[in-house]
């Protein structure tokens, strides 16, 4: 029997591991490390700092593989399981060949593992494909929580839902902005195509790390910034990653 | 000036704690501990005990009061706007009584601060009503998280929305049930309302602690045995703290 931990290692800042996490870190034997594109070596480096401020020990190793890239044309439901599959036959090669019978493996994933993230499901569809493989998840602080903290902002309104969702969804009109929208995964500046210019939007980038960008405002005064200053923090980092949270202005109810 | 910091402590597993979190814990010098009803002597241990074990000096202190309880007959949004000014006051007074100037107060959530807790609106509300106090946001694992990871589920489907909400609301039939919905704060079975037999639901109680209980299944099927399992667990427990995710059956798209 081998053991694969998925542990959640926050948003960026290191001090957001839990307890938990810190356990699971000091279980693992080998990490495997599939990053990938210009976020690769920045991503790559903060793991390891990790790992080297909270093992006890230095009998684990590192395993690092180039991870597939989704094919950007086409239909994207598609092409998210199509490297999904590469994924998982990457990872179970890399199981068979690099873990041992009795060993730990760690998966460390940026944020929460229950959230845009694949991982929990590619090691499912390992352990269901019949390979003696036990799995455990282990949460961590999402980007979600580092914005309204940062913000110091709730998510929601008293009583009122909250919608998760993509820069994809906002900008074909799928989203409930008469709440509280989280857009996550938005490479297209979704909210400039928001009809809502009294909206208020919290915005942040590379949240929890030192690099960490917060903009809030009306969504008709800042969004022409957050647009200039996304593609500025894109250009001086080769990447960028950001999340938003849109609400309707406060009414009677707040 | 006053400093007061707002510290998620997790869903109830003392591991959830952060090593932020528990930097903001060894700054604090008073911890105020506002609890109310059943659950109270429980909730102000495990608190307790999460400041013992993680604080390196004793030199804290706790302050105690009974935290005003919401009036249950009447509007829902009204009555917890008079409670959350109930609270302010006496927050207010327990910041003049028994904080000093330049000393750290502290307010431990459970959960994450940002989510269907009122405690962030009432420290906004006091800092803007002219008080010299400084205030931060330390986010912590919430039940959500807890129970996602314990059903080792994501919470989205594949590019897909997650909508988080209230118990209220999914009776009044008032979520959007096409993609996943994460339910909280649901005194009254909501679920049972839901006219989707084929839906999934990953149900769970006390997540985090000893206690925890997890039922998953399709709707249909475990409906009865939640209902059943609830009550009986409230009744030993005196109260209860419980969340669940509705899921969509897996389609061609996942």
């Amino acid at each position: 029997m081998k053991t694969l931990l998925i542990i959640g290692i926050g948003a960026g800042n290191p001090e957001h591991l839990t307890v938990q996490a810190i356990h699971a870190l000091n279980r693992t034997d080998v990490f495997f490390l599939l990053d990938k594109g210009s976020a690769k070596q920045k991503l790559m480096h903060l793991r390891r700092a990790i790992c080297e401020r909270y093992i006890d020990h230095r009998r684990y190793r590192f395993v690092e593989a180039a991870s597939p890239e989704r094919d950007r044309g086409g239909d994207y439901t598609a092409s998210v399981h199509a490297l999904n599959q590469a994924k998982q036959r990457l990872l179970e090669r890399l199981l068979d060949e690099q873990l041992a019978d009795g060993e730990c493996g760690a998966l460390l994933v940026w944020g929460d593992p229950s959230l845009y993230d694949s991982t929990l499901r590619i090691v499912q569809a390992i352990a269901a494909g019949g390979r003696e493989l036990e799995y455990e998840v282990i949460p961590g602080i999402s980007s979600i929580q580092a914005l309204a903290a940062s913000h110091k902002v709730a998510l929601n309104r008293i009583g009122g839902p909250v919608e998760i969702t993509t820069g994809r969804r906002l900008a074909q009109g799928q989203a409930n902005t008469a709440g509280s929208v989280v857009v996550m995964l938005d490479g297209e500046n979704a909210y400039q195509h928001l009809q809502a210019p009294d909206e208020h939007i919290y915005w942040g980038a590379y949240l929890g790390t030192e690099d960490e960008i917060l903009i809030a405002g009306k969504l008709a005064d800042v969004a022409e910034q957050i647009e200039q200053v996304r593609q500025a923090a894109r250009r001086a980092n080769g990447w960028i990653m950001d999340t938003y949270l849109l609400q309707p202005p406060p009414g009677d109810e707040d």
